[in-house]
């Protein structure tokens, strides 16, 4: 079955545009053409039975919450609660990153319960099977989740042999685990990455099953001190050539980013990107604005993620406040989501997004005119609004217990 | 007594500027020469015993946050408690917006017990008391605060009679309280702000006690789309007025800023305020970069608080997740201040201001050593950053519930 991006270039303008057309508010044509131009992907696994979600710099930003077992918690249950957390809280997209328990059966049983796009990083499936790192092995792996009807991979083929010396450097090293796992191999090995070598085998498994790439930034920096340094860019000019090659193979794309950057280096890695991958959207991990809030990252990956967005990132993973702590539980993942969705909404109020400042101004009309129901309903988070308010009683419920009859409302109503 | 101000143009450096040096890590000349100028302020009542705090560009970011009474909770323990939250998480002063219950009681006490400096809004007396808005009971209440050891009072002197017309079109009108109370007294009187007509009375009180005047933005719009607008900058540019005149009375100023801001118009609000008032210290109100938020304003708040900080502002007011919902509760304090905390420490980090990058560093080291006591230290709130790695049980201490043995840093270091 043809991909989205090969359609396109054929000038099909397929049901998945359509859908996309209407949900974004843009003409199906346009559509058509960001995919040719790889300036969207449709992230939509061609047998996975799921409404297909794009994403893209001219579209509205999107949020990815990452879910999945570990070794300490490796029970599927709290991760079917999780998902559910994720997409009520308006997580656009989902990635499976299990590491612990019965891998295949809990990918299967969140590929069946989500309703929106799932992405996995298919190297976590070959580390925790112990099984040597090969391209043969690895190909099996993401053969099986491609049959699962996974809609993106995050796939860390940017990492060369070559890179290694200026990691050297670094104060935190390889922070990506997919990566540190193909830094050991090569370190270890003496080979090229397997991922990198023989990424068109890898491509071909894509390309039956529209899955999308996502090129993974293995080595991202773990920390402000190594932020846009040597082992970073240059891994990015690799992944801008992978990302042309990936279109050539008619594979959709999209490229990863980082990690831990100063706000004052935020635009400079947008553009970076920009000068080695032009449009294809970039999918950042925050990026965080700072070491020291542990506890409070998803609030760092708020500040950073904003103006990342700002600049040209069209796709946010969430981060949580259990980020360098531990693993996320169902609060955790909610606090998260709404963290990255404010960015998302933020940023695209910014660049004056279509259909976007409504909802502030239905919002902040409803709160002059105390009218909570709707203010509670056009929230991020109704529940939580709505608690927080109705927690404090006061006497008359138009006010609350802040500002009492000294609310401004109030005065300049003459109420 | 002389005031900072005075006594820095008369080329006298005071214990006070020691103070600052040290803390700030710079020259006590430079100091004299940033007050002299008026670039910066020392928030410290001279009969108040405390530790003298400098607000100022060229100076670390600094944080406030509001506790106080309301109607609803009139009770002073619970903002005992408050006051020891804001300032265990950091705050480097607080505002006492108390309404609620016996105002000036409540006050003595909070600041008998602060370490921090301590600021009012003391038209909010006046409004509680009941009494007419003259200048006479003006006069009375800033008097008496200002024996009380006040250090800084938010002073509505900006909103005039001709600003009155550009409030009408907006969604949201005036939601600062002190703006809303005089806004109606211009409408109800057809006179003019007395607090505008009579401002050298006002700065009188203040040079007697060296109490800083923090020129309030009555007008400052309360939802995206009254950004920017009319209303807000023909106040601000009388608010440059305003603190041109204070200086010249040897009183000490800053000056207020807004409120809610799009991401891409917060360059353009320092920039007007630059433009009307120069380097005079800016006290920004987050900016809240989205309406929509209810819940997690402290989140919008942190994103717009970093990058005005970035672009100037040396002082924010911190927004609590409880902001137009509720009065915050010590949990809320502490949540509000650590997200300004972030802001601030963000923007200096970008800035790249002396003695910020190198906890960063410490810190991100500690993590790559697997040394969790020191994470935990330098982390912004190590009691949360503790609960939430020690929740998470794990075999191996070192590593957290997320990744376990495929930790990164294990695998980088072959362990």
């Amino acid at each position: 079955m043809p991909t989205q991006i090969s359609l396109a270039q054929d000038g099909t303008i397929t049901p998945e545009m359509i859908f996309v057309s209407e949900y974004e508010n843009i003409e199906a044509d346009h559509v058509k053409d960001l995919v040719a131009k790889g300036e969207a992907v449709i992230l939509k696994n061609n047998i996975h039975n799921i409404k297909p979600l794009a994403v893209g710099e001219e579209l509205k930003t999107k949020v990815n919450a990452n879910i999945g077992t570990s070794q300490a918690h490796p029970e599927l249950e709290n991760e079917l609660v999780k998902l559910k957390s994720a997409i009520d809280a308006g997580a656009d997209a989902v990635m499976d990153l299990s590491t612990g328990g019965d891998l295949n059966s809990i990918r299967e049983k969140i590929m069946e319960v989500s309703t929106v796009p799932v992405g996995t990083v298919p190297i976590y499936e070959l580390m925790v099977s112990g099984k040597d790192l090969t391209i043969k092995n690895y190909i099996e792996i993401i053969k099986k989740q491609a049959q699962q009807g996974v809609d993106f991979f995050t796939i860390h083929s940017g990492i060369k042999k070559e890179h290694l010396p200026f990691i050297e450097n670094r104060l935190m090293g390889v922070v990506s685990r997919g990566g540190a796992a193909l830094v050991a191999y090569i370190k270890n090995t003496g080979n090229e990455n397997p991922l990198y070598k023989y990424y068109d085998d890898i491509l071909e498994v894509c390309a039956q099953y529209d899955v999308t790439v996502s090129l993974g930034d293995g080595l991202r920096p773990g920390c402000i001190n190594d932020a846009t340094d040597k082992a970073q860019i240059s891994e990015l000019e690799v992944l801008g050539e992978l990302a042309r090659k990936t279109r050539e193979a008619k594979v959709q794309v999209m490229i990863e980013g980082p990690g831990h950057i100063p706000l004052n280096q935020i635009k400079e890695n947008l553009d970076l990107k920009k000068k080695f991958a032009g449009k294809t959207p970039f999918y950042v991990l925050g990026p965080l604005v700072t070491d020291i809030a542990a506890g409070y990252d998803h609030i760092c990956g708020a500040i950073g993620g904003t103006l990342a967005a700002y600049y040209g990132a069209s796709f946010l993973c969430y981060v949580t406040p259990r980020e360098h702590l531990g693993l996320p539980d169902a609060n955790d993942v909610r606090e998260g989501v709404i963290a990255s969705k404010i960015a998302a909404h933020a940023a695209d109020l910014a660049l004056g997004k279509k259909g976007t400042i409504e909802r502030d101004n239905k919002l902040s009309k409803a709160r002059a005119d105390f009218d909570w129901e709707t203010e509670f309903n056009l929230s991020l988070d109704p529940a939580k609004a709505r608690d927080r308010k109705e927690s404090c009683k006061t006497a008359d419920y138009r006010v609350c217990s802040m500002c009492g009859d000294y609310c401004s409302m109030k005065i300049s109503r003459g109420i």
